[in-house]
């Protein structure tokens, strides 16, 4: 029998010959010594009935051969209600016959997204069952750092479709929302401090209140999800001109930012403190990718200031990612960098650096041997804006590849995969994340002898995974072909 | 100043150089001297605060300049309860300075999807403001069925994303989900009567239990509409027999269900009584289309009873849409059937009969003729799976071309838009929609002479609503090239 569950537990032990059921009873409850003020738990139970659908009539009336299974007895062995980084994600889910589950976990999240996966309703009986128990499942995360980005510059991005990315998440066990919020087409964000920044958004409705930002971040911890919000300097940010044209090195050559004006670093300073109040992640990413200094060496003032400072546009480029990062590191965050940072100065970048990999792999053995950290989005496996890249791809993608040292493994966060969205936006952004972006969940997830070496054996069970998903209204696309396909024929949806 | 409404009312008055602007007040209600016993206006109400994403924070700190709009007055003509088909959806909507509004109406949902695009949120301020004010909408549909088919059969849709496609389809004021529940390769509804012939269902979770059905047909009626189900009888519908094998001519032969078993109409007079327990939209959708007769003329058994009764092929094709006809009537259903039925004995259809056109142009003019009423779904403008078709073939098509006799004009009920599922599921049902069917929606709305004669002239309008819909969670594709195209560069949502 083929267990039905996504991403694969680290240790799974059930009776695949046992034919014991138990219903999920109408009175189905959560049982916790938790004080729960802030209604987290009561919250993400409530989560849970809506995703398995559990009818409201009563059971009572069922033959004796069935048991009911009453509720989740959750003993938590730490209650932090904020979620922070790097917690202890790990629980024991034991379904025991007769009638009872008792669990012992910190973040209640994943256990209950498994405990979903394991309920399936029966469409004779019309009851949700849980079959062939009992169930013990003890699982923990392999990567702590399991990402998906989302890019709201190229297309703005709806709320609804925001929280909806959120909720597909949380079905995958993904947890960390990495928001590229600005980019050169639009900043559709309120910057406070600076409240032209959003003159750069693409028009008066396409943008995000700071109400907005901290509704999507309490919406995504509330299922266990961190947000990392970015900006991306120097190179990325033309768009920031439209409400401060000064930051433009000139009217005719506007990206990258003027390095030369003080004004560009008081503005990101003014940034990360209005950040600091809404994404309280660990990290904040500060982009750094894509620098093409020639703006900078070709216009008069910014040449002269150069030539000053002894800089030439590579050193500037250097001089201008430092100064952000102390910028960063004096509102207590850490940072995220994309990997042309190290790849240029890696020495000397902060040590708070974790190096944000995604020009092709190998950078990740290099980033964890100079001892820093690193998040791995090589863009020919991971990047989900390439339709050519299959879930396979996205499956036998390895972050740990080459990398023998425990104490280097260490420092692999985890993995990310990036839905850049220049050819993305409401219409059809469920569909290139997913199933593809499941398939790197199980990857992050699973511990490294778990996972298929060949990702066919798979195939099944992702297939039933990308139901699941369309069960709960998200837009999965068929596995069969690249991303973002088509079914090809009438059929059932495990099989397309 | 461009209204921005759709689809176009029949009339609207405003003052395009008004600067007075109605800040929606957060304690927004509505006020009716009707007794609301079954929550029906609340839960509309309630919908129409969701939309407008009205901030509950209070207004009382805004500047003097600002009037507020309290609440909705609304006086209601009539007062049923239950949604029926060709209820008088007409309203009046004004909204006068300085503060409040009154209207008069019927059911209110038309209404208030007007009124929700009235509605824009502010984001400096922070709060929904009415612009322009005064407004004066006087507003009634050109045509009583405005229909939309799902079809169930090819590939499954999970029921979030049914009632996802309803919401969308209130928004463009559609009224009609023709529900094409099973066709040759899948049966996945529920039957009491006969309770193997969801044994069809792709799989045990690709099925609809008689509560889901009742949940559909319900959450439907909250948003202003009807349910009409069908089965498609007898060329479509093969997957009836892996319940029933005696449905089949035989084993090797399986389609059309076998017109000489009585036990063949026995089972379609038990569908259609449990239909009537869910379905109490007017009418019943029969299908009759594509009927291959061979099977028929092949099968000994059959070959014996059509030489018995004195029929060819065609003659008992027709037998059995006449008899199947009787049935529906037999339970208080009038019937829809396709077109294949008028072309091959129009005669000798009930005159409770609805053409439903679909194979191209020219037929509704000839049924009309005939005094049989029609719906208008000609493919080659309005099948959503015709992916060449565009929105301006959507919204060109006219429904009245060549009937000119107001009698005949009468005829008309309206016209439908097909979202075939062959190549259709949970994860492009929306885009392959949306905006597309919008453009039909207006077709179908608004008075003949307030439509653009070219279509361009509404781009940006549409464009503006497919917006809106993304707003609203709705995955609806861009407008530029053909269903379902990617957005072809980064930009606004309005220039796409």
């Amino acid at each position: 029998m083929m267990i039905k569950l996504w991403p694969m537990p680290k240790d799974v032990k059930f009776n695949s010959t046992s034919t014991t059921t138990l219903l999920v009873a109408s009175h189905f409850h959560l049982i916790t010594q938790y004080k729960d003020s802030s209604s987290i738990l009561k919250d993400a139970f409530h989560n849970l009935i809506n995703l398995i659908n559990l009818p409201s009539s009563s059971l009572s009336t069922l033959n004796s051969q069935y048991y009911l299974l009453h509720g989740l007895n959750v003993v938590l062995s730490s209650t932090h209600d904020n979620l922070q980084y790097g917690v202890d994600e790990s629980y024991n889910l034991s379904i025991p016959h007769p009638h009872s589950t008792s669990i012992s976990n910190k973040p209640l999240y994943a256990y209950l997204k498994t405990f979903s996966q394991l309920c399936r309703f029966n469409y004779i009986t019309k009851t949700v069952e849980v079959n062939r128990v009992p169930w013990t499942i003890i699982d923990e995360p392999r990567f702590s750092y399991r990402g998906l980005l989302i890019d709201t510059s190229r297309h703005y991005l709806p709320l609804p479709v925001i929280k909806s990315v959120i909720d597909s998440m949380a079905y995958a066990k993904l947890n960390v929302l990495h928001w590229h919020i600005v980019d050169t087409q639009s900043f559709p964000l309120e910057i406070p401090s600076y409240p032209k920044l959003w003159n750069g958004a693409y028009s008066n409705a396409e943008r995000y209140s700071i109400a907005d930002a901290t509704q999507i971040v309490s919406y995504a911890q509330r299922q266990g999800i961190h947000v990392m919000a970015e900006i991306d300097v120097p190179g990325h940010a033309k768009s920031w001109g439209n409400g401060y044209p000064s930051l433009w090195p000139s009217k005719d050559c506007q990206e990258p930012l003027d390095v030369s004006n003080d004004f560009t670093f008081k503005l990101i300073d003014g940034i990360l403190s209005d950040f600091k109040k809404v994404f309280k992640f660990k990290f904040v990413h500060l982009g750094g990718d894509e620098v093409n200094t020639s703006c900078w060496t070709t216009t008069p003032h910014i040449r002269k200031w150069l030539r000053r400072h002894g800089m030439n546009g590579y050193g500037a480029y250097q001089y201008f990612v430092l100064r952000a990062q102390s910028i960063a590191l004096s509102h207590g965050y850490e940072i995220v960098n994309w990997e042309e940072t190290f790849n240029n100065f890696g020495k000397k970048l902060s040590p708070k650096t974790v190096v944000h990999n995604w020009l092709g792999g190998g950078v990740a053995e290099k980033a964890v041997a100079a001892g820093l950290r690193c998040i791995v989005s090589n863009q020919d496996k991971w990047y989900l804006d390439h339709l050519d890249a299959l879930w396979q791809d996205f499956y036998s993608n390895e972050p740990l590849a080459n990398i023998r040292d425990p104490n280097q493994q260490k420092l692999v966060m985890g993995g990310e995969v990036c839905m850049w969205g220049e050819h993305i936006d409401a219409s059809d952004i469920q569909q290139t994340i997913w199933p593809r972006a499941a398939a790197a969940a199980e990857r992050l997830w699973t511990p490294y002898d778990k996972l298929a070496k060949d990702p066919r054996e798979v195939t099944g069970r992702l297939a039933h995974f990308r139901c699941l998903l369309n069960e709960r209204g998200i837009a999965a696309a068929p596995l069969a072909g690249p991303g973002r396909v088509a079914p090809e024929e009438p059929g059932s949806c495990y099989h397309q």
